[in-house]
């Protein structure tokens, strides 16, 4: 459970912008305060200098302001981590999305979105945003591979939040969707549907990927089927170089006749080896995405996929954020997915 | 043409930072000078002061640091904005795919990027970034319908590049797409496979969308047609509460054999209009997108577009804003496109 909270009192934090304010123009707080509140007992110029130094440092001007809607640096920095590895870029559609409907959440606030990629084997780097003043909260995409890096920077109060799955001994606040229940859906869909050798695609070394794949296996429990290892394939979520691996797994594995992939792209290129390969989608294999991208609907054939709340996840990611901000503790949290049967998988 | 420039050189802007940290901090011009070099000649506690003050208003205090890779403000404010009408909103796929192509080219270059939206009836307020000293540069996404307020912007001598069409005296330094070009070879696309009856959907009160028109009429005029009035819908490239419209605009004109669609988004909905309509797509009637999106290839059926360069778009308007802000003059550009057909609108 997380438990960060902001320096101090927003009383407290005014307190010390005028400080700054009155060493850097070489003058008293209480001068400060005057020339702040616009009193006539400050010269008219040192009354413009210092609203001029309170405004460049982007203080509030404004004594009044008691709550988080008027502090001053209004500024959230989100952390795309990229794969070294896969060199998975921000431009990923999924990742996009998310960053995206953060940035709506933000926008819609008044607050501004200080964007940037780190190294995913270097999470703790993420913390230079809010380190530096650039940013007084992280959220950060995605827990890769390093759950410990994350817990480093909630050990430091640091005020952060992360999109991804609840993992034992968690420091951190995170928001994730159910990823057991997600993998568990699009696995009972195929074998409900008489499919029994199924693939799984996706890296179980991320932790959101290992969630799907523990559902992936109850799914199949229940209904006395054992997970054949060999149908398994580790590949990050945006292909590219890991087409060859898909091509030659699909062509050693003729039995397969159901596919749970654990992103749409996934999926979708899964599809297109398949039928390159002269297999039929979804007469002879049935192929179920994961996220549920916008356009899910509009693909050759359109996708049977698991519902990630995209929008929701932004409002909850920036919600829990400010509530952080304001002192609060803030608990990690799991949205709801639902599976959308469309063509690629019918019933 | 724009002949943007930065305000002026690294040593006259230098002179004005100094300046400004002097008039702030109460002291002279020369005592700056000599505070931030290390001199001897300033009491401690002064020193102290200017230097916190140039660290907080963001201003280089190595006097050493000519290039931009010493650059301490290395932010750049990336400006999306949102039509009020339409309620577009940053999650919007294409708008989207620039915003990260852009943050790769400037994350591979080691600078953050500042993401906000303003009211496109407001992209004077795009200023506030680098007014405040939070970024030194800025991207902004599209003109909408204010090319006024970005010559404003430029007239201010502010380091800005636009995403969008180059057009009529025009101050500022855009990158965009050849438009023109692009709805001419839609067009010609369609006329050669012997559609005649051609719809146009955009809102050419947008620059980039009117060009795309002007394109689109060229071809026709060049097969002896003259474009009928009735035939343009102008929504916007997102659609939602445009469904309606477009419905109704299909069920019309029943004669229609050809869309020209100003967004790939625009043209799966025409595509499902059509479909519920009752009218096969392709065999009764061809349409083709814009923008050639990455999911395009995959779409029902695969989508006919016209392929903007993403990801150059991202490194170029990096580039030029890097140049702009290394003091040199800065032409617009324009960046070529192309057909990719597919089977929306086969040859």
């Amino acid at each position: 459970m997380s438990e960060a909270k902001p320096p101090s009192s927003r009383a407290e934090q005014r307190r010390l912008q005028m400080a700054d304010i009155a060493r850097l123009a070489g003058v008293s707080v209480s001068t400060v305060s005057r020339a702040l509140s616009g009193s006539s007992l400050v010269n008219e110029e040192t009354r413009k200098r210092v609203s001029e130094l309170a405004r460049s440092l982007n203080y509030s001007i404004n004594l009044g302001a008691q709550n988080l809607r008027l502090q001053k640096n209004r500024t959230v920095a989100v952390v795309v981590p990229y794969d070294a590895g896969s060199r998975q870029h921000i431009s990923d559609p999924f990742f996009l999305s998310i960053v995206g409907a953060i940035a709506d959440a933000l926008t819609d606030q008044g607050w501004d979105m200080l964007l940037s990629r780190v190294d995913a084997e270097r999470l703790d780097l993420a913390a230079q945003a809010v380190d530096s003043g650039k940013a007084v909260g992280l959220l950060i995409i995605g827990q890769w591979r390093h759950h410990d890096q994350l817990n480093e920077l909630a050990a430091r109060k640091l005020p952060v939040v992360v999109w991804g799955a609840q993992l034992p001994q968690q420091l951190y606040c995170s928001v994730g969707g159910d990823n057991v229940l997600g993998g568990r859906l699009a696995t009972e869909h195929l074998l409900a549907a008489g499919r029994h050798r199924l693939a799984f695609l996706g890296d179980a070394a991320l932790p959101e990927v290992m969630h799907r794949r523990e559902g992936f296996w109850a799914a199949l429990a229940l209904r006395g089927f054992r997970p054949d290892p060999a149908l398994e394939l580790a590949v990050p979520f945006e292909v590219g170089a890991a087409r060859a691996a898909i091509e030659a797994f699909f062509a050693a594995h003729p039995e397969v006749d159901g596919v749970v992939a654990c992103s749409d792209l996934l999926a979708l290129q899964a599809i297109q080896v398949l039928r390159a390969q002269g297999r039929a989608v979804p007469r002879e294999v049935s192929v179920v995405g994961y996220d549920d991208m916008p356009l899910a609907a509009f693909c050759d054939p359109p996708l049977t996929s698991v519902h990630q709340p995209v929008a929701a996840a932004g409002v909850q990611l920036v919600h829990k954020l400010m509530q952080m901000l304001e002192g609060q503790a803030v608990p990690p949290s799991m949205l709801p997915v639902h599976l959308v049967v469309r063509e690629s998988a019918p019933t």
